[in-house]
């Protein structure tokens, strides 16, 4: 009965949408709000996005970008100026009704706003290149059905702007940051990326073009990770960024735009979870070990004195020791196997006795016995050996669902079943289109940075010459 | 003229507001946005929040509290539930004017967002203490004109939340956050603050009491820098937070709520800032040191090199290395003395003939040749001074502006000269309404903790009994 209450009723492999929503929810991710279309990120959640913080930050850092914060509210006037941005965003935005002022978005994005003080800041060569990024709540107002982290009203990223006298700068950086965010995702969250080009269909309203980093998730489809945009000269001209160059002339500066979300919380979830639970990545665990001391009467004192050393001497991987009375270790197990803790320690009062205790690590629901003079580094080992291990499943998986195709026929089964296809495309919007229509809703994920040397077959759907190859699948 | 450019035209004795706007300015702290009320927050004051964030987040950890993140926007139908705390942010609220559904606040505040999740997050007794803070932007619709970091629409902050089984621990945590401001603006800042109560007619909109760190600032204006709310279980009953207590039964809990701005940087700009600029505690300060090499043609590599090595050798400091060709050492020294950067460090080709350095330090303006032998030592325990010589300047000036009276005629000459001043007073809002009309303004500001035992002297105002000494002042 208690187990029920606590765990998650349906298999990941049976009913993976209803899965991901119980493990969300129970975990204590996040929770729904009364708001209509808004999520509550809980701790255990948010601890997961202040360590997504803290290594960006740190890696942003030594790219000579600095944080700043720029208004929640962007004149209707900003969002006009850019016709592009404007029509891209429009459905979507969530307007303020106060009296007698000018009409007010809620900011999706911050392009039009952080470049209005751009065009006051940038004077000179000497200001350039100008590197800034700033941590923000931004709202869409979606109208499909709400998922947790996946698609609510509200959500947590970082947007990064820069400018840059030179094209070639330009095209430079959004490179790196994509290339940082491909980094972020495999070291830290333990996710492998697709990296690659946006088609001019799915690119940024108002880029020159769009780089992605791109995940399968379990369920076949794909997710967008992280976006890098090349803004071109197109809002620097609609914003009236201007600079002297160092020949003493007006200049049009080139920018780029960069971000990733809370989603990141959900595709982690997604993709390393289990029947038992969510499992968490050490790199971004709160809680890196749970203790669970086994309490008998005669010894209970004994034993709880030895957990909370064992909690002192393990500091630095912030462990829990579970002292509740009224639960039973079983429904302990479970609760912090639920919560995906990496790192299980049980200690009785026969451990204490042979100086041992059992250790259990969550990815492979692993048992041993380690004695206490080497736990400190069989914990340590342990952690870093999960974390590899996560990602190597995770590769092992995105590997095994993804498909060469050149026949149409090949192409509509494998989306059908949920593959990630790459196929010969022709890069045309219409095209892209059809594809979408006939196939029940495939996108074009991104088109792979690395390129055949020549493309032999046409087109996957129009046969007509194919520019490159490109990634297809159904997705969030 | 490159320096009047560049440095503040005015002096802060003799027009401070003037000298503060251009302070925030021309120091990159803040600027005024095109979308009215709000502010930009550049990077030079963003890093300074950013300290704060990891300052108070190291400290509440150790009080297990967690973070977390709360929906931007509240149903109008939420603000109702307690008739207080809705009547006390009515004036200030933006509303959301999407068609069809229930109109939105923009949060002013969390309370009644963060309780409406509370109440189906709390069950029994052992869900309790349950503490939750929030980073957040949060908007106050303010009509009157914007004053950069001290009064705009938009601002950063973090709430506290929490929920407890007694009044005796609510009181007991409401206490011990407040504490920790005082720590936060003394240890880190170097701002000493004054503690105490608000009054009935200063506390918060639907708290049962409220207490305050307070600051006076150069003008002799007092600041609230912070407050812990005991709120009672006011909310608690509107949000239907119930619990099952120790002994089965269906319970009330306590709560609190408690915050600080980034009104705290404004704050630090105006009482350490003077004539040449912005002066930065150490322990906020991006760069700690400001390297400026004196560069000649014959020798201009070689002190680059040395600069360069200083830059590593110092890194735990981040020295930034001022490099630049086209502006002199003068102007340079300028900006970064403009900036706050704590120690500016000089070295030209005798310098590095003799293996020394200049040693200036920004809050006292002083020189000094230190061998590069000792450098490190010398910078770290002149940053450790200025850090503590901050704090024991801004105490002096709060001690000397603060007096205590006991007649009406004292009361109104000291108000007027900008005095913050220790009056009995009865704690009545009719007299309280009273003392601001005839003195132009004065406020309370906050019942200091430690009381007299007994108050012999009548109320200032209205001569009826005195019931506790009370701080009184102009205000922002």
């Amino acid at each position: 009965m208690a187990k029920k209450t606590l765990g998650i009723s349906v298999k990941k492999s049976e009913n993976f949408s209803e899965w991901y929503t119980q493990i969300v929810q129970k975990a204590e991710l996040a929770d729904y709000s009364t708001v209509k279309g808004c999520m509550v990120i809980r701790p255990n959640a948010y601890s997961i996005w202040e360590h997504i913080q803290d290594y960006f930050n740190e890696r942003i850092k030594t790219l000579e970008v600095r944080n700043a914060y720029f208004p929640l509210f962007i004149p209707e006037s900003f969002f006009k100026k850019e016709a592009e941005h404007a029509k891209g965003f429009k459905p979507e935005v969530a307007w303020i009704q106060n009296s007698g002022e000018e009409l007010l978005a809620i900011r999706p994005t911050s392009e039009t706003v952080m470049y209005d003080s751009y065009s006051k800041w940038v004077r000179s060569w000497k200001d350039l290149p100008l590197r800034i990024n700033q941590w923000a709540n931004v709202v869409r107002w979606e109208t499909k059905a709400t998922r947790l982290f996946l698609r609510t009203r509200e959500f947590l990223w970082q947007e990064g702007h820069c400018v840059y006298e030179t094209k070639k700068d330009c095209d430079k950086e959004t490179r790196i940051y994509l290339d940082e965010y491909e980094k972020l995702c495999e070291e830290l969250l333990s996710i492998p990326v697709l990296t690659g080009t946006k088609t001019e269909k799915e690119k940024f309203a108002g880029a020159l073009y769009t780089l992605s980093i791109e995940s399968l998730m379990p369920d076949g489809k794909a997710l967008q990770m992280g976006t890098s945009h090349n803004l071109g000269q197109g809002f620097a001209k609609s914003f009236k960024i201007k600079y002297l160059n160092k020949k003493e002339q007006v200049d049009t500066p080139w920018q780029n735009s960069w971000g990733v979300s809370t989603r990141l919380i959900g595709a982690l979830a997604m993709i390393h979870g289990d029947d038992r639970g969510l499992v968490l990545p050490p790199k971004v665990a709160y809680h890196q070990v749970a203790i669970v001391p086994i309490l008998f009467e005669d010894s209970k004192k004994k034993v709880l004195k030895k957990a909370n050393e064992l909690k002192t001497k393990l500091k630095a991987h912030n462990p829990l020791v579970d002292d509740r009375d009224d639960y039973s270790p079983g429904w302990k197990f479970n609760e912090w196997e639920l919560k995906g803790i990496p790192i299980r320690i049980e200690l009785g009062p026969r451990d204490l006795q042979k100086k041992q205790v059992v250790l259990v690590r969550r990815d492979l629901n692993e048992k041993k016995h380690v004695k206490l003079t080497s736990l400190s580094k069989e914990i340590e080992k342990t952690l870093v050996d999960i974390q590899k291990n996560l990602l190597k499943k995770a590769k092992k998986h995105l590997e095994k669902n993804t498909v060469e195709v050149s026949h149409w026929q090949d192409f509509k089964k494998d989306i059908k079943n949920r593959k990630l296809v790459l196929a010969p495309f022709c890069g045309e919007k219409n095209c892209e289109e059809q594809i979408r229509e006939k196939t029940d809703g495939a996108k074009s994920i991104n088109i792979p940075f690395k390129q055949p040397k020549e493309i032999k077959e046409p087109c996957i759907q129009c046969k007509e010459k194919a520019n490159f190859i490109c990634r297809f699948a159904k997705s969030y």
